[in-house]
């Protein structure tokens, strides 16, 4: 896919050890239109503090990322490899510091090795003339196992657009250690109030409804930057145009919020929790999180046991309004429970066949009212105690 | 230890499949005076929504509890069986059905074997000739690796009284599917009122400060009956019998909670967690809480891995008031950040050497005002989620 205006470049820079790409620059041409959300943890790493004070005025030219370390818990010093990396960034790209974005992931509290930043920063800006965006989606992943990329194309005034975008996961979403990093970058001219609407409301149904350890990073990010390139008349608010590059977006950040699911540490399994017939959205989201954060229900799904009392209990203790004798639970199309009691006959053995399924849905119905919400989530596996036992080592 | 007027009793009813002792009795030969808390899950099993309504009045004089079958999550046939198996019993002991309390531990969502219980009931009521509490805490146990018991001795007006106690739990604290059910006698009078207070209390400054996964089950019970046969005055409100009695009581319950977290399923680790400094108590409990349930803090403990920037982390998102720059953690009496920062020098291999003990505690000071709050918890292992993933297999 053609993304006019943006360039791309990663390096090996040896954060926290040599071996692989883990430095990674994007750069759009012209000044781009750009909004991002921040983790919502009270301990923030230094390039969230600083990026979010950049982002302020709804402007960005270029964004630093980097693997390894996830520069946090890490005070001033921290800050001052923030701002001196990006300083090297704006100074190679000529454009102000306060155009250049930053975000890290890695581990915490251990401190930035800026002298190895600062020397790999000259073929990190060079390497722009021939890098990919595939390049930056493998030099920002950690325990993910895929690079994860979504794009998608659109037209406004008889023009056409592309939103594309990247993003690394693997944790904890929700997530933690590993943290959730995003970028979206699209060519469209959108106006600023569009942007920052779609992008708000696509990362509130994609990134928002996906757990896999309920665990919140100090790192997280999502960022776009949508720079005009493309040549459209600007997207403007209230028009076709405008609901139609939200849809599209949202199907962006979805998808790699999906995959980010699928790569959860050790996931063996893809669950849709979808809750209906809750007293209201708020009670259905909060029922669904409950189920899809449970470590009971969550190693239920990686035994392939079909433990729908283990998920009527979550449902009890999520703070949703709930009568237990309205209570209905289906894995996919298999109904397992009504009325809060086992249906019977073969329900065990069918609901036992979907919980082999690599992806499957638990649907479960409160009986109250009109309220719905879905979530995504893994199951839980040995693999990702594993991973989380020994990830510094 | 003596404790005047109770009875003992456990059988092999099969309640789930046969092979060991899987129902158990209490019995005190004159009404006690009793209180009770019930798990706050909306989805409640159908022997706690009938001891709840019993135990209204203050009274009891047995308790019928059972493993191998939860009885939760199974509607007008469950409550039917609550109702008939504890008339048997009351039958049997020529009591009032109302007096008869009853609990139920195991799998969600079966129905209970009516017929086998109810033919195993006449050797149930003859088994108090000959039973001991220890036989009670070992009918009572599921994934449990062993049974919890606690006992103490007091004295009230120069007669001596004993509380015991007993518990199961090993699933979850604030637990789930294991259920936690702790049941605790005396012989000691003490008036109804102060009953109450020092068990209220006592739950919460021990079960309420306990975690093994976060999860909250159908069917937690903690009961307590004191039945007067020691002999001593009352104890009044007031005085410093009470306060003994209460400090006693409470002795017994921590204990019991701290058994439940070191059997806590697939543990190796059993951790204390304290938290100092916080704005307030609340927000104390709050992070204290939240850095016990990380399950990426607890794969840590597992890995002896000396991984405070999870812990910040989680402080981070738990709600409570955080200022990154004071915050400040120690493994025992080693120091690994001061100031939100990594203190530096040997204090990674000397924190390491900490988590490879079997027991230690984990001190975050958020360095804002007076709040404390300490919570026990143990690691995520391996173990962990093969019990849950074949839990009903």
């Amino acid at each position: 896919m053609d993304i006019k205006g943006f360039q791309f470049s990663a390096v090996e820079a040896a954060v926290k050890k040599p071996g692989r790409k883990d430095l990674a620059l994007i750069f759009s041409e012209v000044p781009a239109a750009a909004c991002a959300v921040f983790t919502t943890n009270k301990v923030k790493a230094a390039p969230v503090l600083l990026s979010a004070e950049r982002i302020a005025n709804g402007a960005a030219q270029a964004l630093l990322v980097n693997s390894g370390n996830a520069n946090a818990c890490t005070g001033e010093q921290g800050m001052l490899v923030a701002r001196e990396t990006t300083h090297l960034v704006a100074e190679g790209l000529k454009i102000a510091d306060e155009a250049v974005q930053v975000a890290s992931t890695g581990v915490i509290g251990v401190q930035m090795p800026l002298d190895r930043l600062a020397s790999a920063m000259p073929a990190l800006v060079e390497g722009l003339a021939s890098g990919t965006l595939d390049d930056v989606a493998e030099a920002i992943m950690t325990t993910d196992t895929f690079p994860k990329m979504e794009a998608r194309s659109g037209q406004a005034g008889g023009i056409s657009y592309s939103v594309a975008g990247i993003a690394k996961g693997a944790g904890m979403i929700m997530p933690n250690m590993a943290t959730m990093l995003s970028f979206i970058i699209s060519d469209a001219a959108v106006e600023p109030a569009v942007l920052d609407t779609a992008f708000r409301r696509g990362v509130d149904a994609s990134f928002n409804i996906i757990t896999v350890d309920g665990d919140t990073s100090t790192n997280d990010t999502c960022l776009i930057m949508a720079n005009g390139q493309a040549g459209n008349p600007p997207i403007a608010a209230g028009t076709p145009e405008a609901t139609a590059f939200g849809e599209l977006l949202h199907d962006v950040l979805l998808s790699l919020a999906k995959q980010i699911v699928k790569d959860g540490e050790g996931a063996t399994k893809f669950v849709e929790v979808r809750v209906t017939g809750a007293a209201d959205d708020g009670d259905a989201k909060r029922a669904a999180l409950a189920v899809a954060n449970s470590s009971l229900v969550k190693t239920a799904f990686f035994g392939q046991d079909a433990n729908w009392g283990r998920i009527f209990c979550a449902v009890g203790y999520s703070g949703a309004r709930v009568d237990q004798s309205r209570l209905a639970l289906c894995f996919d199309d298999v109904c397992m429970a009504r009325n809060g009691l086992f249906v019977g006959g073969d329900a065990e053995a069918r609901g036992t066949e979907v919980l082999k399924k690599r992806e499957f849905t638990v649907t479960v119905d409160l009986g109250l009212g009109n309220g719905s919400a879905t979530v995504f989530t893994s199951d839980l596996s040995h693999e990702y105690v594993s991973i989380n036992a020994d990830y510094r080592t």
